[in-house]
């Protein structure tokens, strides 16, 4: 259960890692579309969530790692405020919500950093991200935000491992992932366009909490990794990519894709291919344990994929070689996956190498593996996504064979056939436990039988 | 129809009202949620897309004034936009979508803008709404960005009076208006959140277009008046204001308020404030024409309901003392209406007053009266919103009370049975004609009669 006693135990634990300075973690303010007025959905800002709880514009938490005290800034509510938002709730309430008493005004903010400034601390602050932050951080201290490496480390340190209020949020949000996917199956008839499926998933999420975790990826084009064009008409057959996420009213973030047939029928081709990123899934998830380097997961995905693909005689060669040398990135170019909490590529704010890697686990340079965002050890209590996927990219492949990259390894003649098939990519969110790893939520219909069933 | 030729007339006419000088008009950039690569969906800028039609982020268009060349500046797509979000156009091609033949990379564009700085040109932008964009003016021009009057007053003159392609859409978009405030009407039971029928409603404007043109207003507390929370769960007799708008593809918004019984049948308390304050919706939809002050139509409203109020026995005295004295703004404490275009505020990021209000109609300071959006004499091709409202705000009501605000024109006693009664606003967007207004698309159910017939 979240409880003010949730945000002041996760404050405390934050200065024991700390040890000495001001930090600072300002909460987000609203985010204009097309006037200053006319805002976005408010997101509060994911590290002033996990330490404060309030979802809110317009607050800035204040935790004085030397005295252990933690402050909350921002305006009381006006009564224009109670006319036109609703907004009654007065600062004080707000601050004892998260277990926090010391309030003050903006301008006390002010006071309180530019003495810090004075008095030589280290005001510690983390990257910020949106343009109003860095404005408003550098107002604060007088100068350039450099972020804080102490912090940052610290931050990941306890965001890494979800607390059980965390495990039973993120589980509880899979039940309108599960309902947003099938969904899709329900709806992915000849005749529909992408934006009807995509408009009704995007709805469902809003119907039972904050909306999307990110912009829904939906297309016919699965090819096209982040896509986010909604604009065709579906024809029977068409095989479409369905990744997307639900936001919790905490703010949790849900992250699932399912490749679905137009239809309701997989051809022989397309079973083909999702066959082997589905043995990909599985074996990740056999494997996936505490312990082990989430690398060699992607590892393990490549090679099934490799072999997979060399059955279908469009790789050849040894496997091994051909994953050292990055030529299952053809079809196979990004990375397995990524933690996920409070934001769906959770902490990626803080810099996603200091997020998914460490001492111990440098980021690759070569093409594909270097889009790997975790690769570091896994512990229990991680979350983290297992997406392996295989597409046909045409421009790629284009330039792969113009270039003779990887050749010993890839039979670009056999790829013509290929070059409308789309992709396909299969996502669920693991847990790891003790022992092991679990799919969090009931698994979403991913064999080829579920799916057809669902969709029938 | 939108065509190349509709944004190179535009820019023709600019130039022609702005005379001299360099016009710098950038697009949008992504907005980011949580973290910089998890954005909110795009909303390009509206000036931009009105001058340039072009809807994808990073461009920015100039227009040389004196020389008379339009030039578009951005980044031509790479492998790893091909790979990653499918763009494919160069910017040369999107160029030509809107008429113009000469582009450059945004160095091109600093070295365009720093060399006419230099030559102590005039560079003429726009107030910036985004902290992004005022980074992005003031690197531009090595200063702190500052409005040109001139370019605000050449895009409110050109933006204001509606072209035949323009009021096509707006009538098209109606429809989608239509389909989601009949969807709340069905939707609006006891026993449903009030998050079902707004997220409900979001899916169908992302269904059909762009999505909302500003955050859903959908609540059983209609006396807050942009209230965005929908936690409530709806019984029997609740009264819901419903406030949104489309957005359709092109961008161009709709916005209409409908006050829905919870169970399909208004009370005989609720008919009574219900039809006044349709009685002052119809009363300016048959009075507003060309060369009328949109003021005048404000107070007409008021009238109306200053009128209605007395026959409640809920207000008193004379009427035209009691709306000159602002007597009726402790009920109707918002303005009548705003243009409505590409923004649904139409051109608010210019600044409201030079929108609404010229050398002929001044802002009032007085309560009510001085949120008025738009004050200044009706044109035909203008595009307004006609939306009176009735509100019961408990702690307006107290303040006014304990201070005597208005005790001549106001019966504070009889008020107490209305403490929890809510709101009732009721828009419709009108065209205004060469010779009156028209409501624009199919009128949404707005009699009592209409509204629980199509709840029925």
């Amino acid at each position: 259960m979240f409880s003010s006693n949730t945000y002041a135990t996760r404050r405390d634990r934050l200065i024991a890692l700390v040890k000495s300075g001001l930090i600072l973690i300002p909460g987000n303010t609203d985010s204009p579309m097309n006037y200053r007025a006319n805002i976005y959905r408010f997101r509060q800002d994911s590290t002033f969530l996990y330490f404060f709880g309030l979802d809110e514009p317009g607050l800035t938490g204040v935790i004085d790692a030397d005295s252990g005290e933690s402050m909350l800034f921002g305006e009381d509510p006006t009564m224009e405020d109670t006319i036109w938002i609703g907004s009654f709730e007065p600062l004080q309430q707000k601050a004892e919500r998260c277990g926090i008493s010391n309030t003050g005004s903006p301008e006390k903010l002010n006071e309180k950093v530019a003495q810090a400034v004075a008095e030589g601390r280290i005001i510690h602050i983390l990257p910020p991200y949106r343009a109003e932050q860095q404005m408003q951080i550098a107002a604060l201290i007088g100068s350039e935000p450099k972020a804080s490496q102490v912090l940052i480390n610290a931050c990941v340190t306890l965001r890494s491992v979800k607390e059980a209020c965390e495990l039973a949020e993120l589980e509880k949000a899979m039940e309108v992932a599960y309902l947003i996917h099938t969904t899709a199956m329900h709806m992915a008839k000849p005749g529909v366009y992408e934006s009807e499926i995509a408009g009704t998933m995007e709805g469902l999420t809003l119907k039972y909490g904050a909306g999307i975790s990110f912009p829904i990826i939906l297309s016919k084009n699965g090819q096209i990794l982040h896509n986010h064009h909604h604009h065709n008409l579906l024809a029977e057959n068409d095989l479409v990519v369905v990744d997307a996420g639900f936001e919790s009213y905490r703010h949790y973030a849900t992250d699932n894709t399912r490749t679905i047939p137009v239809g309701g029928r997989f051809t022989q081709k397309q079973k083909e291919i999702y066959d082997i990123v589905l043995a990909a899934n599985n074996a990740v998830l056999e494997n996936a344990k505490p312990g082990v380097l989430f690398r060699d997961m992607h590892f393990l995905a490549a090679t099934v994929i490799t072999d997979g693909l060399k059955q279908l005689g469009l790789m050849k060669g040894n496997t091994a070689e051909a994953v050292a040398s990055g030529a299952h990135a053809l079809f196979f170019p990004h990375g397995l996956g990524h933690m996920l909490g409070l934001d769906v590529h959770d902490m990626e704010n803080y810099g996603e190498t200091f997020v998914g890697y460490n001492h111990e686990v440098k980021r690759s340079e070569q093409f594909g593996t270097a889009y790997l965002r975790m690769a570091r050890r896994l512990e229990p209590g991680f979350v983290v996504t297992n997406e392996p996927g295989i597409y046909f990219i045409p421009a790629l492949i284009d330039q792969w064979q113009a270039a003779g990259t990887n050749s010993d390894f890839i039979n670009f003649d056999k790829l013509t056939d290929y070059r409308s098939f789309g992709g396909v990519r299969l996502e669920d969110t693991l847990e790891i436990t003790s022992h092991g790893a679990r799919v969090m939520g009931k698994r979403i219909p991913i064999t080829v039988e579920e799916v057809e069933r669902e969709m029938a």
